[in-house]
Parts: C-alpha cells; sequence; structure tokens
C-alpha cells in the first residue's frame, strides 16, 4: 500500500480518490466533515461544488455519472445531512449511476453516548448503496477510498458509501492497510458470456418482436451505434422498437432514428408489448407497470417472451452489430426529420416542444422531469439536432435540475438545458443558487401550470371526477410562485414567456450567451 | 372493533386517527397515496396542509406537536418522499415530538416487481421511527391508525410511522380487526417511582448543585411551574440552574427567571458543570458534548455525580414542587429585568437581539435556528414580554422555519417568529410557500451574514487560520442570495433593514398585521 504516513486520513482518502480519477466533489459538509475540508487545501486534483441542499450534491454526482461513466464524490453530514440527498442516490441507482459518497460522522469514541446528530447511517445509507463501509481506522482511509472507487463501477454503476468518523479523517496514520473486512466480492458477478447464435436463433423464430432498448453510456441501447445496429434490426425482422421508459441517457436528433419511448401508462403500455410474441432487452429491465393497476399485471411481459441481449453496462452495441451482421442485416437510410416551427399562440405543451426542438443547438444535453412537457418535447425530438437526453429514472422528484448542473459540470463545453415542471422543480430549487455561482451554462425551462398534474392525471383516471379538497391538495396556485423572481434572487437572469415567439425569443438570447437562466413557460 | 365494511382502508384510518385527536396532516402526497387524498373529501375533520417539500411537513408536525403535545400526521409518498422528511423527523425526535407518519406504498401485489419508486422503507423509517408498522390488511387500518396514535405519545412522545399500500387504502374491508401482529407493549415501560424525601436528602448533601431542565410542555423543567419551583430551590440551596442547550420548548420572558442555557461548546460548559457535585436533572438527558472534542470527555457529567429528577415527559413541576415544599423553601421575587433599546447603527447580532427583544408581543412563539443571532437573543429575551421558545433539538438545519410554520397552525391566535440564519433556511425554503398559502401569522428574520458561519468557528477554533478553498466552500457570497424577492417570489411579503432602527420599524409594521412577512437582516 502507499506509505502515506505524514498525511490525515482525510488527506489520505481524497489522494486515493484522486489517483483513481475522481476529481468532483459535490458537497454541503459540516462539523463532522471538517478535516476532509481541511484537505481540499492540499489536494488540488479535486473540485469542490457546493450545494445548498443535499439533494444538489447527490443530483449533481448523478448528472456527472451520466455523462462521464465516472464517479463523482459527495460530501454529506452526517446522518440528517445524507438523508436529505437520499432521494436523488434513489433516482441514482436506478440510473446505475456510479457515486462515491462520503459522510462524516462522530469521532468514533463519541457515538456511544447518542449526542443530538447521532443517527443510524447505515440503515439509512443502505437502501441507496450498493456497498457501505465505515472506516475503522485511519490507516484504512487510502484502501476504502480505492475500494470505494471500485465499487461504485461494480454491477454496471452503483453508490458505494463510505462513513468517516471525524478522529480517523484528522489523524495521521502510519502505513496505510488493506481494508480489514474485506468488501462483497465485485469479481463474483461473472457476466454471462453472449452468444449471438443463439439470440439470432430466437429473432428468427418469433413472428413480432419489439426491441426495448436501455439507457447508459455510449454502448448502450440508447447510445448512437446500438441505436442504428437495432434499425438495421427492425428493418430486417419487421420488429420495432422502443427506449425504456425513464433511460438515465439517450441519444437523440437528426441521424438517429425516431424511436418512441415505452408509455408510462400499463394500456397504452400493453398495445405496444401484448402482441409481441418476443421483446429483447438491450440493456433494459423486463418492463413492469410504474404502480400496482387493478387489471393489469405488474409484470407487462412473461420471461418465456424476454431474450436478454444485453444487461445493463454491457457492450450492447458490439452485440447488437454482431446479430445484425449475422442476419445479414443491411444498413437503413434514416430520413430526415422535418420540424415545423411552433404554431403561433399562447404556449401549449405542443408549442413548447416545438420551440425548444427547433431551438436546442447540437449537442445539447436536455435533462427531462416533468410530465407536461416531458413527452411533447421526446414526440418531437428526433427531428432535433443531435443532442443527449437525461431523465428521471428512479421517479424521486426534484432530480432533473440537479442532475442538469452536474451534467454541466460534466460537461463544460456543451450546452445544458432543463425541462422541468414547476411541481417538481420546488424539491431542489437552491439548484439555481449554485448554477450562478459556478457560473454554469444552463437553460432552465419551467412549464408553471401550478399544479400536481400528474396527480390531477392519476385522481382522474377511469374518467373519476376531482374532488375540491383533492383539487386544492394538488394546486400550486394560491400564490402562484414568481419563478423569475426567484431565479433572480439566486442570482440566475430570468424571463417569461407566454406564447410561442416569446419562448423563441428567450431561447434564442439564452442559447447565445454563456451562464444560467431561467425562462418560466406561462401555461 | 368499529364496524367500518363500507369504508375504504384510508377512510378507516384518517377516521380512527381524526377519533383520536389527530386533525393536522402536513401532506406532500403522490400516486400511492391518492386514496388517502380521496378520503379527505369525506372526513372533515382533518385539516390539509400541503409543503412543497417533505421537510416543510415533517418540521410543520413537529412545531405542531410542541405546541399542543398532540401529534399531527404527515402524509409522505413512498421511501423518497419519507427520505426528503427524514432530517426534521430526526429533530423530532430528539425533540420528543408525537407524529404520525403515513407512507403509502405500492400496491402490495406489486412490491415484489421492483419498480422505479421501490425501496426498503423500513430501513429508512426506523432510524427516525419509535414504531414503525406495515398495514398488512385493509381490516387493520382502524386498529393501526388507532396504535400510531398511542405510539406517537409513548416514552414522552416519539415517530410512529405507519407504511399503508395502495391496494389497502383502496378497498373497503369487512370488520376492522386488532393489529395481527401486536406492536411492541408501550405498557412495559413502568415509571420510576419518584422519591421526594431521597431526592431531597441527595440535595442536601451537595455543596455545588446545578439544575439542568429540559424543555416540553407546561409540566416540563422549562415550564411556568417548574422553573418558579427551581428558583425557589436555588434561592433556598444555593444552587445555579441552566436550561439544556437546545430545550424542544420552553417559556421565557417577564415573571420568569432568567437562567442562561448550557453553553453550546465543552469549554465553557465544563466551566458550569465540573465545579458541581451534583447535577440534577429535569427532564433533561445527561450532558454530553455535541461533537467529540479531543481533550473533553464525551459525557461531561459522570453518573454519580447526577440526580435523576424528572425524565422527559415526566411531571416535572409537581415534583420540584414537592421537593421545595418538603426543603422549605420559600417563594423568591423574581426582579422585572429592564430592557435597554438596541444601540442605533449598522445590524449586529447583539443590536437584532435587542431589537427583538423590545418588539416582541407577549406570547409570542420564537421559533429559533442559526447561532449567529440565537445565543445574543437568548442573553436579553429573559427581559422580554412572555414568550415561548423553540430551537433545534437535534442539529439537522432546516428546522426553524417549518417549526415556526407548524407552530402557527397550532396556535392560530398567537404571533409566531422565526429567527434564522441564512444557510439553515435554504434547506427548506420552500416553507415560505405555504406561509402564504395558509396566511399564516409568522415573522420571519434572516440573519444574513452570507456564510456558513458555525463551520467557520469551528474551523478557527484553537486559533487555526481559515484556508482558501475552506472559506470559498463556506461562502454564501457570490451571488448573494436577495431574500427579499425571494420572499415575495413565494408571495410573503419582504422587507430588508441595515440598521437596528430599520429593523424596529420592519418588526412593529409586521407585528402589527396578520400574515406572513420576511424581514433581511443584512449583517
Amino acid at each position: 500500500m502507499t506509505n502515506r504516513k505524514d498525511m490525515t486520513g482525510a488527506d489520505a482518502l481524497l489522494a486515493a480518490l484522486a489517483d483513481e480519477g475522481v476529481t468532483v466533489c459535490f458537497a454541503n459538509p459540516g462539523t463532522t466533515e471538517l478535516d476532509l475540508v481541511r484537505s481540499l487545501e492540499r489536494e488540488e486534483r479535486m473540485r469542490c461544488v457546493v450545494g445548498l441542499q443535499e439533494n444538489v450534491c447527490t443530483g449533481g454526482a448523478d448528472g456527472y455519472g451520466r455523462m462521464t461513466g465516472r464517479p463523482a464524490a459527495t460530501l454529506l453530514h452526517l446522518g440528517p445531512g445524507f438523508a436529505n440527498g437520499i432521494a436523488n442516490l434513489h433516482n441514482a441507482r436506478r440510473a446505475h449511476t456510479p457515486i462515491v459518497n462520503l459522510i462524516g460522522d462522530h469521532t468514533s469514541w463519541h457515538l456511544p453516548y447518542d449526542s443530538p446528530l447521532t443517527s443510524d447511517i447505515e440503515s439509512l445509507a443502505r437502501p441507496v448503496s450498493g456497498w457501505v463501509h465505515r472506516i475503522a481506522a485511519v490507516e484504512q482511509s487510502d484502501a476504502a477510498g480505492r475500494e470505494a472507487v471500485k465499487q461504485s463501477l461494480a454491477r454496471g454503476g452503483q453508490g458505494a458509501t463510505l462513513i468517516f468518523p471525524a478522529d480517523h479523517q484528522a489523524h495521521t496514520g502510519g502505513e496505510q492497510v488493506a481494508l480489514q473486512q474485506p468488501a462483497a466480492d465485485v469479481g463474483a458477478e461473472v457476466p454471462a458470456a453472449f452468444d449471438p447464435v443463439a439470440a439470432v436463433q430466437r429473432l428468427k423464430a418469433a413472428n413480432r418482436i419489439v426491441f426495448l432498448l436501455g439507457g447508459g453510456g455510449e454502448l448502450s441501447g440508447l447510445g448512437v451505434r446500438a441505436q442504428k445496429a437495432v434499425q438495421r434490426l427492425c428493418a430486417a425482422l419487421g420488429a420495432t422498437a422502443y427506449a425504456e421508459t425513464f433511460p438515465s441517457r439517450s441519444e437523440r436528433g437528426q441521424g438517429l432514428p425516431a424511436f418512441d419511448r415505452l408509455p408510462y401508462f400499463p394500456e397504452p403500455a400493453r398495445e405496444v408489448l401484448d402482441p409481441a410474441d418476443l421483446v429483447v432487452l438491450v440493456g433494459a429491465l423486463p418492463p413492469v407497470t410504474y404502480f400496482g393497476y387493478e387489471g393489469h399485471p405488474s409484470l407487462l411481459v412473461p420471461a418465456e417472451r424476454l431474450l436478454k441481449l444485453a444487461a445493463v453496462g454491457d457492450d450492447a452495441a458490439t452485440r447488437l452489430e454482431q446479430v445484425a451482421d449475422l442476419l445479414g442485416a443491411v444498413e437503413v437510410a434514416i430520413p430526415v426529420a422535418v420540424l415545423s416551427p411552433p404554431e403561433e399562440g399562447p404556449l401549449t405543451p405542443a408549442r413548447i416542444a416545438l420551440a425548444l426542438a427547433n431551438e436546442l443547438p447540437e449537442r445539447a444535453i436536455v435533462s427531462v422531469e416533468g410530465g407536461t412537457c416531458g413527452y411533447p418535447f421526446y414526440a418531437v425530438s428526433a427531428a432535433a439536432r443531435p443532442h443527449t437526453t437525461l431523465t428521471n429514472t428512479g421517479g424521486a422528484i426534484g432530480q432533473g435540475l440537479p442532475v442538469a448542473m452536474g451534467a454541466a459540470i460534466a460537461c463544460p463545453n456543451r450546452q445544458v438545458v432543463a425541462l422541468l415542471s414547476d411541481g417538481s422543480t420546488q424539491y431542489t430549487i437552491q439548484t439555481l443558487w449554485s448554477l450562478a455561482h459556478e457560473d454554469l451554462d444552463v437553460v432552465v425551462l419551467i412549464a408553471a401550470n401550478h399544479q400536481y398534474a400528474i396527480l390531477r392525471n392519476e385522481l382522474r383516471r377511469g374518467g373519476a371526477v376531482l374532488g375540491n379538497r383533492a383539487a386544492e391538495i394538488t394546486s400550486l396556485d394560491k400564490p402562484r410562485i414568481d419563478w423569475v423572481t426567484l431565479a433572480q434572487s439566486y442570482g440566475v437572469p430570468g424571463g417569461r414567456a407566454t406564447t410561442s415567439s416569446e419562448l423563441t425569443a428567450l431561447l434564442r438570447q439564452a442559447f447565445a450567451k454563456r451562464g444560467p437562466m431561467l425562462i418560466e413557460m406561462a401555461l
């Protein structure tokens, strides 16, 4: 092991992380993390991005990890500070994003006294962490940091959480040692060998095939290469293909096929899946309904009709190309989709979608949260300039804005757009400050309908009438939040659009300059 | 059991809660709580207060429970929604506040399919709940609701968490039945019999006595009766008395003794406690340092020097009066403290404290969070008109504003003041919307020093120099948040004070009218 006997535990840990390529830390530290803060003075390789609430930090790490495939660190304060970041770690878990969480804890000998900030951190951490480790001695700091990075990259990407008592952060150790309690063996996962010939046989035997493409990095089902190979397969097999409903990351736009997403509600999803005698999973999980709906099975496709062509984290692109080659599937010209301009008039979700699709710069990253504009945008975005889409993978809302922030840290030369709804954005509204503080090139679009529309849609399912109290509980209308002054109060310039042409003008203004801007889109 | 066979499980649960006196629900529901939302149409006894983020709801329930001694309910969405409210449930746990948490979960038969929003709710709930129960059948709904209320009042007050699958909410059951798995027996706690004669003997044998008074309801150590009895005891015994450092609720002001709080840092706390040969706990826990500090013991007073006169939840007032009577301790006149007006000039924490103490209306409730003004205010508040103080009991920040909101719901005829710092208030800034939505009489005072001052104080302990990166990480100065426009964007009128006279004028304006107002106090 590295000799780091003159370093504090905090120094050794940060050096180990930086050695392993972790160079961004999304931080909201407290008193039990101060030696890690002191170490940041010395570890110049680590960039520190402050968030004013912890879901800003964990969502930021999620966005960063999705765009780079590498973990960022988070730095969070004890159990309660960590708890404030759990919701976006839940989303990150569903996105298979590698993240290294650093949680300071009380000095080890202080823990038994149950002082006010003491809590069961492990119990809080396990539901969102593939691996949880408590550093038991300063000499473990180096090994724990390296192991955490390794663990974060296991199983296609996951949360690796280190609990780091304050005394072990502060003290200097002797020789660094290996972890006393070795972690669960990551090597135990032996990836299933891929048999392209068997896959071809299954495909040839099927009559009606649906490909379901999972999101992720460049080699995932929704990367450029995989989508092109799927397009060949669809043409050769008479198959259709869908993106999973909430992909962590997908490539989209001109030059790529216009695959739809699998619908959210069970009825239209079943219209896609029920007629298929083979559903091919390309880095997507077996499709299940989002919630349990009476009269619909949770598991939408039984195992015997599924073909798992690639798991999360596998090189789906190469597998698809092998299969396409074996089938003799030829290249298919992808038609140039034509994008009409939005009709002039008061904003509607469809007009917002068209205005954004028309103005979106090439290589933009669009973080989408909220159903109001998310679905309409997807419906037209195949005709936009090539771009990357990030969606809310785990359903914990307040994810879209922090993920956009993290993507902007990861990709400083790309325009980032956050296409959001007013209800969900409130959960992590403090992100606006970090956008201004870091001067990030993020354009925040708020579809302001002043309600929790998704809940009203669910309440009205089956033709039910919305009750008075249900209407009140799902209303954000009294008072209406003024998003423009809200943004300005955090140092983010803002504007309001009520018509298609106003929105187009504001989008052009926002994309023409560097730095953050918020546009309230009145609905 | 009640016959509620025509009711849905959600109806039965809400009716049981209302029957048991739970009539306020702080809610941020989602799709798995919609049958509880539907039931709110029918259960008119239950008031519903919407929060835009879950720590708003849980902090609101904490403030409500502290002021009424009765539980409010929270209504939260699955594991991630609950997680967003954990930090303030942690504070509520330390305050011994009764709270009934309702968490919707997936339809029971949907859970095995691990759909996006599925998580280990129990693992998240246990660290902040004295009791966690999953409703296993619709017929349990009534009994589970009643048991949750009972559990929330056990052990001096605690969180009782019900996980309620969506199908059991929606279905109508037959006869309601008792819980199949009886809860841990609350009756097992046999309160220690109080022996006032033995207590008198310990007190008489001691030379130097310090009383440590715990916060809570009217009969707690920091209620009016107990404080007056302690004042008699101090005079008779030559003892001194301190409030615990962070009391959940305490009475303060003219007509009450001017007891200090036990200092936060170990050095001054030890100056109080080390010379005492007897420390009398009156509903306070044995004092421990807030964090572990090298060179200081965690447990500040060893067991042999402690006398536990009353535990949390005991009737401390009656015990103290019994002891005082046995000792023949006579009534002591409490001198009328004189409050000077604040010196005119730029705002300082001391001037803010004096301005507020001078203007504070009688029976105001002051929710204090943040060290910048909290300590200076306490130093002068004994001379203010009689009022109630609520502090941050658990150290999870973002508590002061929601607790103020909950107190205002509990006590609509009392002026509520939230005395806050800029750093901590950001964590639950969305509370402003609920203040406006409910038109609550809460004056929000923000000490805006644009930094995490507590961390800088800790970093500078022992004369250390603040490093450049540490300064950056603890800075909120780039950009400065504009608190006045921030409040206005949420529908809360705001003003800014830079001098003592400006602050006094704004306070008078705020206290003269109903409804919320925010004052940024520039430091």
